[in-house]
């Protein structure tokens, strides 16, 4: 049987540009002789509808589309992901579910067993658990179909435990007992830089301890925060790749499901974190942008690695005429400040003004001195030039139309060190879940075929320039020994004390963890971060904001 | 046998506090000769604690805290909500449990089996659910524990369908098979200014139903977004409510279990949701600042009844030496404008500042004006008010150390009426689930002893005063109408189309409901809202950003 995986980028709710993308491949796929083509999870709504899937006309739409995709499978079958009702009077009102889709209409509907319900995913909140296991019979073929979940049945991870256990058995063993001739399972998973690697050994495993072929097909494009980077595959019941999609854009290939065991395997793939953050952030500006219909974007520039690495990344998924930056130096800006970011919007074509902020700064003050009364200056002082640069850069957003990009860092969220309604300004957060230790090597990466980001910008040590001669290592332990703190604290999940017990300083670790805690409030607040770590700040990570931890 | 209902404010992750006031109740009950003692869910570490879950040391503490407070059931029990751990290796790692504690241990773990995943809740994130139906056997009393939703086994709304069905029978009916003498529930159920009536209803219903006895033991206190009222009651097996504890407030009733069919069925309580929302949002606020380790506020002072209402709820919630006004009038204030915002001061007994925020905004036309090169003053203008506003706030906010409080509703929050980073800034917002035609109910309301908002500030037409003789109802429909649909589509979940046919304008509702979804954005980066309606913006609500819907 000839099949063809195709990856697609999905808009959630546009079903239109949706099933019109899926149809064109569906006619694509008929002049190639294709018997069954597979696309991913929810693929007709796109991934996650979230609460979207709570709207009558929201699943109406969904189920309209599947039957408008279904008449084109005529002479050829389409495995497609959608939301479909549960007809029982009790439990979830949806399934999540595989259409099989042949001769015109709707010829089976497989609903997803495991739900998962933990980090990013709330798939519990709305959707039945399956619990009918059968295979499709097409053209002489048996055919499993799962849903993504449903293949990952036993991960010896700390995940794993947070999973549904409605069964003993699993989907996996329950399918494997029918003795089928291969499996489609479909998927929305998201990237993260480990991701790619986990899903692959994940894959080939399950393939080869149930000796069935696997074709798996994920979606890829980014939705808000989450970024989906592909990695399409068909795995031979021995556990080897034998076919790729390539990650981070639209593809297809197309397998002959009865001689894969036969084509040599093929395991390449990426696994430099760096390389494949870079991916992802430039796949994930593009969609926030493309998706809500944005075009422009404006960055403040400070001559800093922050800023500078955002617009270069901006730069490479918008393009440098739809990129402008704003310098806005105060008195307590170096030189090297604008002379860096003028360096790097020349190394980048993009456009520029400079607006200076320090009679802006002044009046503020001026207007505020009987309130103050002639208190000492501290940090409120830094926070009004913060927040002077936010209000000019979304004046210039409201003005000609560009979305503000937020340049913190994940090191910076985590620590608290930006100011709300300052810097931490943006309708994305692009570096959120970058540490800074990881920015400059995005930098260097991003500077591999020619200079992007100014070596001055690198090599200098990190300042906020609000106030005289200050340096970030001022207050906050350095990013080397902080960042490992942090990523033990916040992605490995680790309490403080067995963070000390590794060899870390009592005293960083204890503050550390304390400015995370803190600085929740401001996190509450900040704009969608682009996900790229097992653990970004935003949705996969919930913590109570009036708490005492 | 003597129960007591003890109805406590808990606050998350504070084991002291929480113990501590446990122990200190137990010891009175002990006084006052109770067999029983039962406090609600999750009290020892809080409702919710979200990913606190997730941490090693909390669930810990938690467990620690738990022992402590056995060692003080001496001659008394108690039952006493807090996280177990799932001791199979497979599924959620915790279980949401009732703990019975007698002779100084503990001596029953009881599961909860109904976890709700729906709306603001996210059980099923963390815990497993009970498959194991007993009674507890204590002083010859057959006693079944169930933890809240336990009890809502067949609601006919919406939610239910969104509910667990894991079994076929429901875990009232399980238990009611055991022949209890009767059932203590103990829960953590949120107020909404309808959720009395219905939590009442459905207490009432089970017992008669399944012929219990139900002592219903719920948590006051708010925690970040989420308000809970108490509303804790004894009800008999006919369905009467025999004993009450005052909603909003710490208290304790005790109960003589074999007579309370005897005693006199005491229906009262407070339905008027104006008053409900009062005396929520007063709790929501001194929650807010107390669990926070704060205790003074700044709000800015326009005039209108939004931070009128606002201020005046404050002064209510923290006491009027707590709350501070800034008045920051424009060129394009009306006279009324200052002279009502100091009639409010006056009549709160609140300090303010008057700020002129011309200056300010001359200076950054000026530092713009190159920049935007003659175009057209448009929005631009507007927003730069209201963000030189939300700037000089959080200046205050800063060099002294009060929050500031975000005085938007719920129906500018809906339709986008507000600017991000000006007058959207603040730590908490107040009436962000109110509806406008709601705030000038409530100032009325908060006028019945006497005048606190100032009648011009209620009988004016509402005004942002962003540019001359500027109206609300320049740009958005009547409150009247608008309300009534927002209300349709944001609580009720009713599609446009449905909307229409009701009755509404169809271009009314277009407009409405393109906004509500358009400003998805904005409301993203909002404070959090306290909730008191059914559906507030916010964590019960989730909706994605980059969709076409």
């Amino acid at each position: 049987m000839k099949l063809a995986l195709v990856q697609l980028n999905y808009h959630i709710g546009n079903y239109e540009e949706n099933s019109n993308k899926i149809i064109a491949h569906i006619e694509e796929a008929k002049e190639r002789g294709v018997d069954l083509v597979a696309f991913s999870e929810l693929a007709v709504c796109g991934y996650p509808p979230l609460d979207l899937l709570t709207r009558q006309e929201f699943v109406e739409g969904a189920i309209a589309a599947i039957h408008d995709i279904a008449k084109h499978c005529q002479g050829i079958a389409a495995v497609v992901g959608g939301p479909s009702i549960n007809p029982q009077a009790r439990g979830k009102q949806l399934h999540n579910s595989a259409y099989f889709l042949a001769d015109g209409v709707i010829k089976e509907t497989i609903h997803k067993t495991l739900l998962p319900n933990y980090d990013v995913f709330d798939e519990y909140r709305y959707f039945q658990a399956n619990q009918d296991f059968r295979v499709v019979n097409y053209k002489g073929k048996r055919i499993a179909l799962t849903i993504c979940e449903d293949l990952w049945d036993d991960q010896p991870t700390a995940a794993a435990f947070a999973r549904n256990n409605l069964y003993t058995l699993s989907p996996m063993q329950k399918l494997a007992a029918l003795k089928p001739d291969f499996m489609v399972n479909i998927a929305a998973s998201p990237f993260s830089y480990h991701q790619e690697n986990v899903r692959k050994q994940v894959v080939c495993k399950k393939a080869a301890e149930y000796r069935v072929p696997v074709a798996y097909v994920n979606q890829i494009g980014a939705n808000t925060e989450l970024i989906f980077d592909g990695g399409s595959m068909m795995v031979n019941s021995e556990g080897n790749i034998t076919h790729r999609v390539p990650t981070f854009k639209e593809g297809v290939v197309d397998v002959e499901t009865d001689s894969i065991d036969d084509v040599a395997s093929d395991n390449l793939f990426e696994t430099n974190p760096i390389n494949l953050i870079h991916d992802g952030i430039v796949l994930g500006i593009r969609d926030y942008f493309r998706k809500s219909g944005l075009q422009k974007a404006v960055i403040g520039l400070s001559g800093g690695v922050d800023s500078a690495v955002t617009a270069a990344l901006a730069v490479k998924a918008l393009g440098a005429e739809n990129v402008h930056g704003i310098l806005l130096p105060s008195q307590y800006s170096s030189g090297h400040s604008v002379s860096d970011a003028e360096d790097l919007a020349a190394n980048l074509g993009m456009g520029t003004h400079t607006v200076a902020i320090k009679d802006v700064y002044q009046s503020v003050e001026n207007a505020m001195a009987p309130v103050f009364d002639g208190r000492e200056a501290d940090v409120t002082e830094e926070n009004i030039q913060a927040r002077i640069r936010g209000l000019l850069l979304m004046a210039y957003s409201n003005k000609f139309g560009h979305i503000l990009l937020n340049t913190s860092n994940k090191s910076e969220a985590a620590v608290g060190y930006g100011t709300l309604y300052g810097d931490m300004n943006g309708g994305l957060s692009v570096l959120g879940d970058v540490y800074k230790t990881d920015v400059f090597k995005l930098a260097r990466y991003l500077n591999k075929d020619g200079e992007m980001v100014p070596e001055n910008t690198i090599v200098k040590p990190p300042s906020a320039e609000l106030r005289p001669d200050q340096k970030d290592s001022d207050s906050l332990p350095d990013y080397d020994v902080l960042d490992k703190v942090l990523f033990r604290y916040i992605e490995l999940n680790r309490s403080p004390q067995s963070i000390v017990e590794e060899g870390f300083d009592k005293e960083v670790v204890r503050k550390a963890v304390r400015l995370v805690n803190f600085n929740e409030y401001k996190r509450f607040q900040t704009a969608p971060i682009l996900r790229v770590s097992g653990k970004a700040f935003g949705v996969g990570r919930r913590m109570p904001l009036v708490a005492k931890y």
